[in-house]
């Protein structure tokens, strides 16, 4: 049969040279024997393993890598490697990022005979963690005929990048060196989304100028649906060359360039920067792109705006007001909204609110305790042009809503999902990301609580010699969830670590691959951010921050409030 | 409507006394809002909580404790939480593990109105994270109206105990503090299973008592179904009273008082103890009891034994040759055949093998370096009654098989699900079980890339003041995966670790809380066993045990073998 295709390649080779394709360069995850003979395919496809410590760190650091690349893929072992990855995929779902999970399964006359295998439920169900995870996935395909495999896998990979959203591909052991016709392979995955209707595309470009035209006063929102890849370069366009005022939920960061005149902060309703809300709020027509009004993205759904006022554009429909237009792409949409719409001369005194001051935040304050009011905007003054920023749900991730970022800045959080140990395993996938890309700073915020949910990543930080900054918040536990209950409970603490010891557990075999500091101080932290060795380093670091356990930004303050009053609320 | 209920209680309340009914008496999880109100019922109830560092750690953990103390409850979070437990619940589900998974859930209003809350797949989808659980579950509950949920809670909790698997249990955050009549706590919950139907009962004891009755050479295999809380006294009394030459499978260990005269070692096919294979192959009747013959139970699937020859004997159901008998518990039927089978005065000589040497082995041999066919003996030798030991799914749950136990050893690992990383949560559970009754010793055996998974939850060990004996087989890698496929791939190793270090990180703030060892050598392992400070040590102790790479125990190099070839094969 073999002897008989014109191009044969094996299944494995042939999946692996589409991810290549699609720009991966680096596949993570767990190996496990139903994946070993898989993974010898991964160097001949150009692609470079990197093996994390377990699963649920290899999701999370696969999603930071989609985050930045565009796309990323994992391979796990059947049963109990990709039920580990779970939350990280539903994390990837729920957030709208595109991560080719790969399973590798048992042999398909293993499963057809309902073999009493290891990692089974021992009842010779062979569909079950497919079909739990085909809950969490825009698409969820088995390999078990070779011949269909390139037409699967093409399917499969499409869906992921048009949805922006995970993808399942079970792989079992026998599928993997089965020959198949490598001929489509000379051509890519056609990535191109649907087109729009052009008389629906043009009617919705008409309405929405004909509210714009009218419009005296209309400021953009930038919100999650802006941050993935299918419309960043477009919202930058309407930005720049509308000049209207414009602003960013917190989901939205990293999609605008905060540097522009027109840039005005943060809004979150009751949480926002101050002075935005009246901004945002008093305006008569909110362009609002791709808008995610969450309880965490929203300050505990506090937005004061009115329907009447809003245009919300989105990756698939326009909703103008109460008119509801399905099937229509923004992206189409605010490219003639664009050429169409003109400029508007708004002067910077009509924008700017109180910004978040440039100049890195001094040390001249009343007391030396690092407080979260000096850290952010301090932090914001460090940044660099073109960081990667990722932040913890927890204190960081309201935090951040006070640093102001440089150009071409990246912010990576999940907003939405809010996993907590999320952002160590991100910023393993970042930095690979990163190096991957011209070696773009990667700096992580996490709390002490967080950090130890999926500390032992930093293992592979180190292994990789990568060099992420890692600032480890040390305030005794889960401040955020102190906000909402349990002040002084014991639930609320944790284990006190010694992050310098962990870092050389993790570093034993060469201690010139990392540094590790502490700042009690501001001006201990203050030191750090003005010495260029630190800001620039090449070896690994980490931070830790000591900070007042009942200290929290006042977004995160509101934020706690709000849930723990709906918790209640029967 | 409170003011009418006669013993009124709180939801959570409720729930709580029950499960200290039953005998637990430790609570373990993550806090995260949608539970933390519930948390504080937990010392109302008598309950302690221990927060672990992640979910997937506190469902080994769990799984752990229930072995120990015949059941088990967890606390987390919706989603986020849930899912991050999932490998440990279906691993408790495979391997039946009474474990009872209790999930904080947003507001029943919150849910109503489909809110888009943090957590959430952004879809208002509240249903799908329950309904994955329910693949995994023996019982799913959700706790929505206050007056069910007396009812609904006990049958899940008479599921949990009896089919002996994990159950599922929902509960919104603003059920927790509803007042309901808690009279029915007066009661406890009936935990008996369904009678057998005496009729078939006796037939059933008849029709085994005859092929007993004409055996010449039979004897008792013991496995899976035997080692769970329905079952242990009565196999202990079959045996004890036969006098039946006795082996047992590697899912049976502990099932065993392995000092008996007629105990004559490890049955698993081809990686049998010595001599055994001959032995129980040769039986003309075999007294199967709860077998389960998985890959990894019988080295391959390389038993040579005939059904012929075999009654199995089930917690459901009793099979004599190809008869199969639905509906009938083992235990009565097991009862009635003690009373009635007489008593087998075999000759030791007939029932021995080639018996794990009970003296501690020395370090005369030829090289001081420390392999497996050295080490497994040593340890049965250094082991005492009583102890626990957890072995990782690796080169420690195939070297066991070489160690003879003291009387009254349980055994813990995942033979079944196999989940590497298991043992470290389990290590934590089972301690705190051992020490709730009567401090009976724990012991670890992990491999250092096993480790790597759930590392952290060393730091829960140290905080709560738990001395387990930790070995971590320090072999640079994945070993078992090395077997079967990869001998020197990059997939299979692992970044090195100081695990002194890690110790230290996690005891930061307590250095007499913990001791960590390094044994390179025979004799400095030899040592550490003869020393009765080392063995009888009140605080956390960490030995790793360097090993050479490429060693393994026979068994594993079979099973590996086998599953490479099975893998293979279309």
């Amino acid at each position: 049969m073999a002897s008989e295709l014109e191009h044969p390649v094996d299944v494995a080779q042939y999946l692996f040279t589409r991810l290549y394709q699609l720009g991966i360069r680096t596949v993570q995850g767990v190996p496990g024997d139903y994946n070993l003979v898989a993974l010898d395919y991964l160097p001949k496809a150009g692609l470079k393993w990197v093996g994390n410590c377990n699963e649920l760190n290899a999701g999370y650091s696969a999603d930071a890598y989609a985050r930045v690349k565009g796309i990323s893929a994992m391979v796990t072992t059947f049963g109990v490697g990709e039920l580990s990855a779970l939350n990280a995929i539903a994390g990837a779902y729920s957030e709208h990022v595109p991560l080719v999970h790969i399973v590798g399964q048992p042999s398909t006359a293993s499963q057809r005979d309902g073999m009493l295998l290891h990692h089974t439920l021992g009842n010779g169900d062979y569909y079950v963690f497919a079909d739990i995870s085909a809950k969490l996935s825009i698409c969820n395909v088995r390999i078990t005929d070779p011949h269909r495999a390139p037409s699967l896998i093409d399917h499969a990979l499409r869906q992921c990048w048009v949805e922006s959203r995970p993808v399942y591909i079970a792989l079992p052991t026998d599928m993997v060196q089965q020959k198949i016709d490598g001929k489509k392979l000379a051509q890519p995955i056609d990535l191109d989304p649907p087109p729009n209707d052009p008389a629906k595309e043009e009617y919705v470009v008409d309405v929405v100028l004909r509210y714009l035209q009218a419009a005296k006063n209309p400021v953009i929102l930038v919100d999650a649906g802006a941050a993935r890849h299918d419309a960043l370069d477009v919202v930058h366009e309407l930005i720049q060359k509308s000049g209207l005022p414009t602003f960013v939920a917190p989901m939205g960061r990293g999609a605008v360039d905060e540097t522009l005149p027109n840039f005005g902060g943060v809004y979150a309703g009751n949480g926002s920067n101050e002075g935005v809300t009246d901004r945002v709020e008093s305006a008569d027509l909110i362009l609002s792109i791709g808008p995610l009004k969450s309880d965490f993205n929203t300050t505990g759904f506090s937005y004061r705006t009115s329907k009447l006022n809003t245009i919300n554009f989105d990756t698939d429909h326009v909703e103008v007001r109460y008119s509801l237009y399905t099937n229509i792409r923004m992206r189409g949409v605010l490219e003639k909204v664009i050429q169409r719409m003109g400029t508007w001369n708004v002067h910077p005194e009509r924008i700017l609110t109180t910004r978040v001051s440039p100049q890195l935040h001094g040390i001249h304050t009343d007391s030396s305790e690092i407080t979260h009011s000096w850290l952010w905007p301090t932090v914001g003054s460090w940044l660099q042009e073109g960081d990667i920023v990722i932040t913890e749900t927890g204190t960081a991730n309201f935090g951040i809503w006070e640093t102001r970022f440089p150009k071409g800045v990246t912010a990576i959080s999940q907003v939405l999902w809010g996993s907590i140990g999320y952002s160590v395993g991100a910023c393993l996938g970042a930095t690979l990301a990163a190096r991957e890309v011209g070696n773009r700073r990667v700096i992580l915020f996490v709390g002490d609580g967080s950090f130890q949910m999926t500390a032992q990543e930093v293992s592979t930080m180190i292994r990789q010699g990568l060099n992420p900054i890692i600032f480890v918040i040390c305030n005794d536990g889960y401040t955020i969830e102190r906000y909402i209950h349990g002040w002084d409970d014991e639930y609320n603490d944790i284990q006190t670590w010694h992050h310098g010891s962990l870092v050389q557990a993790f570093g034993a075999s060469s201690q010139s691959r990392y540094k590790t500091y502490q700042a009690k101080t501001k001006a201990e932290l203050h030191s750090l951010f003005t010495s260029p060795e630190f800001s620039g380093s090449s070896v690994f670091q980490l931070v830790e921050i000591f900070m007042p356990r009942d200290d929290a930004p006042i977004a995160l303050k509101l934020t706690a409030e709000a849930a723990a009053s709906r918790n209640a609320a029967a």
